[in-house]
């Protein structure tokens, strides 16, 4: 008998449930479009279909519990909290109008067909720091930080062997460190937020920036900006780009520096860089690396990790998600 | 029979001991000049010999544990690691020459004499925040920060009830976060650290500055540079000096931008703030807590309180020492 735990990886395109075993391995995928479902009973009724389907189609598995990764997820409360690119909505409220539910009671819900199993919801970057702890290469860790870079930045800081939440679950948010006052406009409302230099649309300002500034020749001047994204960037690099391979120095020392201060912080064994960006083939992280010793506080020279993500890229989110339930577990285990 | 803590505050100048019950009332105190025992031997034996004088002071007392406050501390190895202004020799060094103790196994010299006694030692912050989470305004909390202002600044990090000692136990080193990239010079060999512009010997640096760029009368143009100090840039302000007030709005601007940064790291539930720059009046409070709300986080928004120490600002070395034993004894009681 197999004990198998879900991870659920709600985006805003599309739903995607896997069924995984304690070491990492998948048994079986389901997917839909998240949108098909804007009544939240019936997106609810959806995914339980799919555990319940992927759970018969494996003989003898038990489910061992849910976890569920998504944006503006309140790990203490169950909920996610408005999230930008999903809307729900509840029966009763067509047409369906800008009244979309503010605070959805995902592990609330979920609860209600599987009342005996932990339930468990957090963002995509602690999710993602978890399934680190779990699966990859943060296993046996007790302070590490996983750094996610996608459009935007993540971040999961582990501490004392715990996820930080923080006094209302919403620690980590380390894109939105600002390092440079009065810099560049933040979506938060801010400005010089760490996401806006480091992150796949970060770079793509820092891009415009050095072709404004500096009129050598380069393959991306013939890019319109709204087309322009970072693998056009580390592409141009990787052929000898010089303004390119600059956007990556830029990026890797802002990156550097900021990493530095995260040690001085909270002084992590290994610092992961999880995501497309990251693994741009040194582009990216020859500079930051170099940029974090240089920078890096005596006591702790040399003494930090960076290190790529253990975890599958392509299947990151299930893990991640499904990786809360085995945190769960060991947790309640040890009390 | 009441169970006492000694608390042990060891500084350059002198060492002092006091007994303290777990509410923090102080049941007497003893010091002595540190620098009178330059071999460390000599030293643990009169520091004994406080200790035991203390306990038989009050009838009925019982020892509890030890507790010892240092700079330099690693609370994981329980050593001291080359502490700038202590320097002791082991017996057959002399005459003293450069060959100082580099290690200095604070523990294991009190466990000689303590051998069935809890002994800890923590650096400066972390038994001040130690302190505050026992005696103090954090009683109750499981996320804070204590930030003390004094040479330099010093901090300690709570987050999930335990002190973030990171991977070797030197984490939290906020006085070293780098917030000006390239800014002033640091005693730790970096530039632009927090620390340079935010305690008592960042503000005197600051207010050079502004006598530097600012042409208007000030009466700290008569105090030759050398002389100058936090209190003086306080007193001047406090009677309408602007360029002093100056210097305590340009520190605040700083300070707050940071603890708005630390929000964004660790969620708090408040950060405290302690030493005689925090207490300057208001002076220094007002624009920090100013410039944390102005750079916060849409998410943690009017969710953090700025406090001041609850913690008796006199004997606070004392008491945050003695705090560590209450500590690891509920931590004892809860494995």
């Amino acid at each position: 008998m197999e004990r198998l735990a879900a991870g659920v990886d709600v985006g805003g395109t599309n739903t995607v449930t896997g069924l995984v075993d304690a070491k990492g391995k998948i048994y079986g995928q389901r997917s839909f479009k998240t949108k098909d479902y804007p009544y939240f009973c019936d997106y609810v009724e959806r995914l339980v279909q799919d555990i319940n389907f992927l759970v018969r189609q494996n003989e003898g598995a038990v489910l061992a519990g849910i976890g569920i990764g998504a944006p503006n997820a309140d790990h203490f409360k169950g909920v996610l909290l408005n999230p930008v690119n999903i809307r729900w909505y509840e029966r009763g409220s067509e047409p369906f109008g800008p009244d979309n539910m503010k605070v959805i009671p995902f592990v609330e819900a979920l609860k209600g067909y599987f009342p005996s199993l932990p339930v468990l919801v957090d963002n995509d970057a602690n999710a993602a720091a978890t399934g680190e702890m779990i699966y990859g290469g943060a296993r046996g860790m007790k302070d590490f930080i996983e750094i996610t870079l996608g459009t935007g930045l993540g971040a999961g800081i582990v501490s004392n062997g715990d996820m930080v939440y923080g006094y209302g679950g919403m620690a980590g948010e380390l894109g939105h460190i600002i390092v440079r006052p009065g810099g560049r406009s933040c979506g938060c409302g801010r400005r010089g937020c760490l996401e806006t230099y480091v992150s796949a649309t970060g770079i793509v300002r820092t891009m415009l920036e050095i072709l404004a500034s500096d009129d050598r020749p380069s393959r991306l001047r013939n890019v319109a900006v709204a087309e322009m994204n970072s693998k056009m960037i580390a592409d141009a690099a990787a052929e000898g780009d010089a303004l390119a391979a600059e956007a990556f120095e830029r990026t890797g020392e802002i990156l550097g520096l900021a990493m530095a201060n995260f040690v001085v912080f909270s002084y992590p064994e290994a610092i992961f860089l999880f995501g497309g960006l990251a693994q741009s083939g040194g582009l990216l992280w020859e500079p930051a690396k170099r940029y974090m010793e240089a920078n890096m506080m005596r006591n702790f020279a040399g003494m930090v990790k960076l290190l790529p993500s253990g975890i599958d890229c392509s299947n990151a989110a299930v893990l991640g998600a499904s990786a809360l339930v085995w945190k769960e577990l060991m947790r309640l285990e040890s009390l």
